[in-house]
Formats: structure tokens, sequence, C-alpha cells
């Protein structure tokens, strides 16, 4: 990937590149050594064309007549999403949603995302343990944040305490952020927060099941 | 809002529609009872004229030189988010995650989306409860879908059980679905997935993450 390439990468790509990496690891654990970009788009419920446009913007992948090699490409998205690099992370807030995200996640916590520090607000958890990390006070943070490079926050905080805590995040020059808490909040476009909303989800569910009954009953 | 009109809202505006939600209420509990679209504009980080142009979908809201009232507002948009109706809720799967969902949800298991089974493959856990419901066998849901009217499954699997239950939902005419499991599922446009990934949005951070690294090195 060409340094000068990096800023004109779309959101749209950058959505789809997890998703190639988890088909080319299912294709992995399948056994499947290589893939046409047809076969793979029918997987992806995509167009070859899309594939080979997404993939063109980092390198060369594919072969005419071949198609891909699944490890490879999947390698190189592994790199490409900066997975062969260490992204120092830390948490903020330990609720029920937190400690699933970290039970269940298998990269966290891993060499690519090592967990440098573990914050609450909430007295009851501070010095308690969070899957094996001590949690902090987050009054702490600044200190952390001083000695050591943080690149990405995860943060589920109640409404009332997410904004000033992501405003801190970010004058301290954090500007990789997963909110997890119920609220959307959105920054300059160089700030990258991923908003991650079971209730809005659910909402637009709840649109979607409100319009269909209402056109079944015509 | 006009029967006629309802497939034409776009996956975008529907995208906005829980945002608006959530902005109306904060501006309810700050007691503000009015307010423009330029204000709304500002606190949402969009422009005016977007605003507009979303809510001319469904109706005339605001009046020139008024603005918006914001409780009417608030409440039409409930109204047009389905929320003033009953959307029959089932779950699959019991993991952490869902457990946290549903502890923290303040609107599934309430007037809009009562659950109306639970259900489980992990032996383990079938015949314990979750949150006051029973954990069901799997196997059963056949049955339940032939006795109830169900609108919204909430699912959390493994990779290798999704697909097939997701199949078997959509088989027996469930057309929306809050997917938690560790993978992306994509169906014809008038069955609605919501796929709530966060190691998808932990590697877009870790994306982003690499790339700035990588400028600030030039």
């Amino acid at each position: 990937m060409k340094d000068s390439d990096t800023k004109k990468i779309s959101a749209a790509v950058v959505k789809r590149l997890p998703i190639y990496r988890r088909h080319l690891k299912d294709l992995m654990d399948a056994g499947i050594y290589r893939i046409s970009s047809k076969e793979l788009s029918l997987r992806m419920k995509t167009t070859s064309s899309q594939i080979r446009q997404d993939l063109n913007q980092f390198g060369t992948f594919g072969q005419q007549g071949y198609g891909y090699n699944v490890r490879y490409l999947y390698d190189e998205i592994c790199g490409i999403l900066g997975l062969k690099e260490k992204h120092n992370t830390i948490i903020i807030g330990t609720s029920a949603t937190i400690r699933a995200l970290i039970s269940k996640h298998n990269l966290l916590g891993r060499e690519s995302f090592p967990v440098v520090g573990v914050f609450d607000t909430n007295r009851i958890n501070i010095g308690e343990k969070l899957d094996g990390y001590v949690i902090n006070d987050l009054k702490d943070l600044k200190e952390l944040l001083k000695e050591t490079n943080v690149d990405i926050a995860i943060v589920e905080l109640s409404k009332n305490e997410v904004k000033s805590v992501i405003n801190e995040l970010i004058e301290n020059g954090i500007k990789e952020i997963l909110n997890i808490s119920d609220t959307d909040l959105r920054y300059s476009p160089d700030i990258h927060i991923e908003n991650i909303n079971l209730s809005d989800a659910l909402l637009r569910l709840s649109f979607h099941s409100s319009a269909r009954k209402r056109e079944e009953n015509i």
C-alpha cells in the first residue's frame, strides 16, 4: 500500500475490508486455496468488479485466469487492516457490554490490541479486576496518557459522562474511538468514531416492521 | 405518513430517524420546547436542509419562523419508528452480549417490544431463566412460530449455527433480524438484517490507526 494513497480510501471500502477478511478466513478454514473474484463476489453478495475495484486501491492481488490465492489475500488484508502492528488500547467503562465484548473478542488483548489501561467512573468497580486488568479511576487517565501512547479507546459510559470523556481523549490526541455508549457522537473527519448502538438498530427494525405491517394491511 | 410512501424511504433516512429521536429526547429532558432546524442541525452535526428534507418525507412538522415543537416532533418520530405499535420479539442465543443488551436496553421487553420467546442451542442454558424469561430449546422454535406472530428476532449464535437458524426464520416469514453473531449476513432487500459487529468496528479503527501512524512517520 502506497503511503500517499492512505487518505483516498473511502469509508465504504474501509467498511468492506473486515468483511473480506472474514470471508477469506472462512475459505481458509474450509480448506479452499484459491478463489475467483466471481466466486468470492457470490459469497459476499456483491459484484466481482466491486471486489476488483476495492482491492486495486491497495495493490495487485489476483491473477487473470487464476483468481485469488486465499491465504495470500487474507494475509495482505490483515496487513492493510493494521493487524500486523500494535494498537495500544484503553477501555473506559466496565459494564456488562464491555465485559461481554472482551470475553468474546478474539483480537482484543492479543498482540494487535494490547490493553494498556482499564478505567471506570464507578467507585464500586475501581480496584477490582476486569478480565485480569485492574480497573483504575478515570481521574488517573491523564497520567496514563502522558506516559503511554494510546491508539484506540473503547468507551461505554452514561450519556452524562461520555461527551466530556471523549473530548478529553481527543484533546490528548486519541483519534480512534469505539463508542458503545447509548449516544451518537460526531467529530471532524480526522477523528474516527465507531458508534455501536443496539437501540438504534432495534429502532430501524421496528420502523421496517411497522412499514411492513402497514403494507400487508393495504 | 402516507402508506404509499413507505417503500421510498432510503436506508440513510431510516438510519437518521433514531438519531433525531435521541436528540429530541435530550432536548425535552433539558426542558427545551422548541428548536429551529438550524439549531437542531448544529446539534446533530448536519445541515438544516438535510433535516427538512428528511422530515418532509413523513409530513409537515415545522413552521416557518417558529421551528419545531420538540415534544410534538419527538412524538411523531416515535410513531414513524413504529414505537406506538407492538413488535413481538424473540431472542435466540443467551450469551453475555444478549444478556447485557437486555439489561441495558430500555425498550426491549416493554410495550413496543414484548419478548415472546427466548431460545438457545446450548443445553446447559435450556430451562434456566434470562431476565425472567424461561430459555427454551431452539428445537421448539417452529412450534412458537406456528402459534405466535413474530416480528423481530435478535440472534447471537456461533458462526456454525447462525446461518441455518436465520434461514429458518426467513422461511417462516420473519423479515426483521438483529444479528449480533460474529458473521455478516446479507439477504434480499425485503429482509432487514441489522448486523452488529464489534470486531469489524475494531478492525476499521485499526485500519485508521495504522494509516495515521504511517502518515505521521512520513
